[in-house]
């Protein structure tokens, strides 16, 4: 895809020390942000959804508050703050740093303007250039390890970029497209394809990552939250050889799936009442009775193949048991995913939407559709691994905090950088949250 | 001022038919409208600080929308709509025209960008000037009617711009400037402007424009809200010779006024303790106990002397009553308006803030600051006046279902255009609202 | 009636002196109270039904607080308050007088119980009889005005005992009846009351009480709010010689009243669309598309003939547009009530609910209802007279702080105690509340 | 305590078929219920003090109503329903019952009376005698299974009634005492009781009851949570001897427990800041410095051996932290529960209150207070065991349901009937509820 100047050099290359190697992924990291940012208006890049999305136009200062905040003013001698004021508006949780600006008023902030944004970040972009200058050549020591948090931590706002414009595109009367010309990938016939049940055997299994040491190593970052890596019990159990698609949904609802609430969690029958469910979050019902989707390519036909995508983990619940099935628990998706292809349907492919699964073939592994085009929900709630300790200081909020109320989600999304994605990774959203590119697997147990 | 485009010509010049003087004003209003954006960036013009307020951009839309749905579309012979999900989108609030986009939901409308919204604009001119060539030479007829009605409702858009973003801006940590650098007009000394009490005989007066039918000429055009013109009884009465001053307030606030329950209406008092009023709504305290105050021109020192501005009618009427003193009802400011001078601090000046009165002097009309300056809230709810029609069709919207729980507001203010306003002119507001620039005249009844 | 022991010997009979008389008042008001609400259970009374109704109980306990508060205490020597926590619990809205338990929450207090509330009440007026041989025995004197003014305080909270239990009754499925087996009055047939228009003449007319003076006198109590007597300039009107019935709001709906925002004030229309109004409060549908009404004899069919009650101001504005007429102001309504019987279906009559306007006679006065049967709603805001001035103290609360927002009712209902209503009377609400016992006459002006 | 007439004939006593102790179980269930809300006022019965509470009337008459609604209407042959609308009235949560009166205003029904509802009980408890006169002797069958669950389903309401009771008092400023003369149990002397630490191995273990078909035996009832019994992998690890106590909870408060963001989970912190928490739920500061806490025995002062109660997850969580410790998981704890004595003070016992710890004696098992006392909240998310299935039918409601979004609490309070608890039996509330009594038990991790 040309027009996304999607970077991907975040790993060395012959003859490049370990220093060169990081500074070369985080000005790739900084120009990819941009760049998905580039075919947006000032207008587009101010407003804010709602109170879970953020502007555009913040997400790229925050990126940037972040390597002032935990980097230049720390570790570079002489920095001073670009503007003080930055670090009350850019600062997202970090209760440690200091106040901040409400979370649902960052759409009222018309200034800063985009272009001053921009200067922002180019501004900081050169004091890092000061500051990695100083790095071991081996890429250790706490700079380097706090800059690829920064790296990982800007790549997951990237993914939100997107994901937050598509859902100020949905709300708009006139549609907008975030790219117009979708080239279609994927059949869209009615066909369903083929599904098969994948087992795996029970017994004691270990999940996680190695250990937290590990992630001042170049070649392995992993968030705080993936460690320690440590045992679980699992019994046997099979998994779904793709996602869930958007014809089984129409099924779901066609059954009455929306209004039977022997198939709903009480909170989730709730919300059903409350938010008016009757279908996933950007679906739209035609006057001749056909399915539209909002998608970043503007209104689309509902692809009856391809995975169906933001749809609450309340939701995600109720179709599972519906099927007669259940979802997955973290620790047997993690399991199942070291026996799948790391490769799949990411930010790299250009397609900006979940894409039907291939037909199975021989010789190609069975389980499919484990990284990228939706995000899955999982039947476990987002928990410390035992022994879990939080980094000390502010950049311990990064994770340890929201470790009550929200569900885990595995294997990234049609939106994820490709490097941020493995196994291990564990994303969160509450159960009720739709807006991210979220998905179903379905899992069942051995008799 | 050179900055502020601000076309005057809204009254026939020598020469000209009225149809060609209409056309100059609809120019003229239309030109104003822009320069008054010019200064915003795409991201100013978009976001609304709150559902009161409004996005620039929406205003500019909204006023093209007004003439292309109560001018073009009845009477230009094949017009067709520009775009139909614009009349959605910008429709304010008439009923009769069809289903509209949420108010509190007009900062989530990038799109429109400020752009199309300008490209909208230049259409809905070029449209107009086909159907201002159909009018007849004399400007009358139902279009030159409708035409003197948009012109008016630009206008008042035109406030709202200013005032919507000064609410905006005030929102913002940073403070931004509409106008940065103001020359300061008039003195900002501690001592206190003479007032004196200038008294008005009682008895059986007219208030209220002529007549609906001189709605239809040129030079007096009025809202259906000021008439008909009718009898009131008064009770002799005295009003203070200019507006109460922002020093006046502060010994106000120094007394206690904002932690007095008997002085205030009961839901004034609700809402001083529901929305912690301590102060008129752009005052913030300095850490060395002084005051500034948040003005198109940024933050600036208080200025004493000023008349003190963005205040509620709960509070305009507290003051009064800790005053000794009342508010003027509207037939008194109406009764007394007319020996003013019709001059004062509009729009046209390019203060865009209240200002000072000028000392009394021998000779000059000691009523002060009737027109200009502020709005000044009346102790008279928004009522009809005896034998009120509003017109027929969806325009009968404009003032007529606005007429209960609001309270008439009269004079105009610094950002009201200047050709806009007149004794009879009846502005209205919530009594909690305090957005507007809204201020205090006392009144005392003659014993 | 036997059953409701209603006291009417509020006028001094022959031999009694003023002071007699005035004791022989508080004593039956004190009863009528009771007795009013002796047929509810300790349940019924302490339930309340929404933030703008109040429980029986804390009615009962609130008017002796009153007297509690502005009589025993400063006039009584040597009294002790009977529970200072009451102070607190019972106070309804006088600042001046401290702190107070918050209106929603009334409620909540399972205690005092009844039985306390009823012994509180009895300590009362034990000291009260003491208080009261201190009087002067021509019925003058502070003690005696804040007498009155307790009496007439306590007369307002026996209809509210009755619009608030009518409130809970009537969201309880089971629809309970505060007295079962009703004597039906009136007839219930559909054939309309004949209906004509009263006319009065213009000019300056004179309104409002005579004088605050005349309140210490034993027969001619009234509120502050009614004076000063006071000119009002009218222009030529007629009233209706009776008011609106049921059978006629039901052709207002039938006609889509309810649906047609061209009919309603923006205010009221966004009230229909948030509140669902559909029809008066109390009327339910039946799946036999007839009519009920819940009303204190429980559930009823609809009286076509009787007067609608319970709707708001906004849906008698409708229905007066709908009408082509309109509301009279309380001028007009004051002016008009001089001529009319002050007799009328109030509390003595033991109905408890509107009845049909008789027949016209020959002989008897054409304009009828005007005392008694509904509230009626006026198109004057609550505003203060001209020279209107508060009581001193804390009693100054009773009334002016209120004078915003609301609306004013003229003329008593069947709840309303006899002795209660004048034609200076001014009752007011804000204008979205449906519970009081309000309705409809129409106006209409003389071209 | 002779004023609680708690009934423990709940096991077969000799020479009793299983259908007799059965009868006599149900009976005794039936009594004690209605003992427990002997004391209370008509008014004390009606009251809704919050949402989450409902008023002891409708604790009498749900339960009546779900014996009604499972064993009466499917298995009594002829039996009619009492009265069609109680149906609607006192359905709690089942959706395939039907409609239901919605939860928030159970607090509006002032009837049935209190008199009523005890009316319906005894027609009930009628009604059930004669099925159960037709129930096996050997005490199986489905009739027998419902009744078992409906008993113990009324004990959790006898529970409900307590903790109900208690926040209604609490929030009435003048704080009632359920019961007034409190026998002062234990010392409240500064010393802190010792606490040990009791170590327990890991390894795969297993937790959960038997079976669910154990549960159509008499004596071994459980709900279907807690089933099916299943392994567990654990590591090593300790748990505290005793409870956390108020004394060491004032010691978190002193040290700016509740002021320190870096201790809470961030949805635990938005808690403490919008419901602007400092301490317990029912503690208050006096004007001496000193504490208060609200018990059923009335204000008491603060007994600082006492074990803390009425914290939230949030708070027990975040006490935790502070300690450097964390909270049990539900396995951990039930493993340790099979080594502690099931003893403990619970509703038999009549203290109504948490006790302090004895002090650790030779030869008594060192793990105290695992039972009663408090409900002790675990680290576990409420989630499904591995194969969990529901019961079939309305009664599959009754927990599956509700497996989202709340913490696992284990073992019982002062306020749950002694024979209600076991060391399988899982509780569950969200976790930012407070109203429960509800406290902390410490562990930690075997390094």
């Amino acid at each position: 895809m040309a027009d996304i100047s999607y970077r991907t050099h975040l790993l060395p290359t012959a003859g490049m020390t370990p220093r060169m190697a990081l500074h070369q992924a985080y000005l790739a990291t900084r120009q990819t942000t941009e760049s998905l940012a580039a075919p947006l208006t000032p207008e587009d890049q101010t407003v804010q959804a709602m109170p879970d999305a953020s502007p555009t136009k913040w997400h790229l200062a925050h990126t940037s508050w972040f390597f002032e905040t935990f980097l230049l003013q720390p570790f570079l001698p002489g920095y001073t703050s670009f503007n003080p004021t930055y670090g009350y508006l850019f600062n997202s949780y970090y209760d440690a740093i200091g106040e901040r600006h409400p979370r649902s008023q960052r759409g009222l902030l018309s200034r800063p303007t985009v272009a001053e944004v921009l200067y922002y970040r180019a501004e900081v972009d050169t004091a890092m250039a000061d500051l990695l200058a100083a790095v071991e050549e081996d890429g250790n020591g706490p700079v380097a390890s706090l800059l690829r948090l920064g790296i990982h931590h800007e790549q997951q706002h990237q993914e939100l970029i997107l994901t937050d414009i598509l859902n100020l595109f949905a709300r708009n009367p006139l549609h907008p497209a975030y790219r117009p010309n979708r080239e279609v990938v994927g059949s869209r016939g009615a066909s369903h394809r083929s599904l098969t049940w994948i087992g795996f055997p029970g017994g004691v299994v270990q999940i996680g990552h190695p250990s937290p040491a590990a992630s001042s190593q170049t070649s392995a970052f992993a968030y705080d939250n993936e460690s320690p890596r440590h045992d679980v019990l699992l019994r046997p159990f099979r998994l779904a050889s793709r996602l869930v698609t958007n014809g089984e949904w129409q099924a779901f609802i066609d059954a009455g799936g929306y209004r039977r609430a022997d198939l709903w969690l009480a909170d989730g029958w709730a919300a059903v009442d409350s938010e008016q469910w009757e279908a996933p979050l950007y679906w739209l019902g035609t006057s001749d009775g056909g399915r539209r989707q909002m998608t970043l390519h503007g209104l689309q036909e509902l692809e009856a193949e391809a995975p169906v995508c933001n749809v609450s983990f309340y939701e995600a619940d109720a179709f599972a048991r519906w099927s007669g099935k259940r979802l997955p628990s973290e620790a047997e998706w993690e399991v199942a995913a070291m026996s799948a292809s790391p490769a799949g349907n990411m930010l790299r492919s250009g397609a900006l939407q979940p894409l039907p699964a291939p037909e199975p073939e021989p010789g190609r592994p069975p389980l499919m559709q484990m990284f990228g085009d939706v995000w899955e929900w999982t039947a476990s709630p987002y928990l410390p691994y035992p022994g879990y300790t939080p980094a000390s200081g502010a950049v311990g909020e990064y994770n340890g905090k929201f470790m009550c109320n929200q569900m885990v989600l595995r294997g990234g999304s049609c939106l994820t950088p490709d490097e941020h994605i493995r196994a291990s990774y564990r994303n969160f959203f509450y159960p009720y949250q739709r807006w991210q590119m979220s998905g179903v697997r379905l899992a069942e147990d051995v008799e």
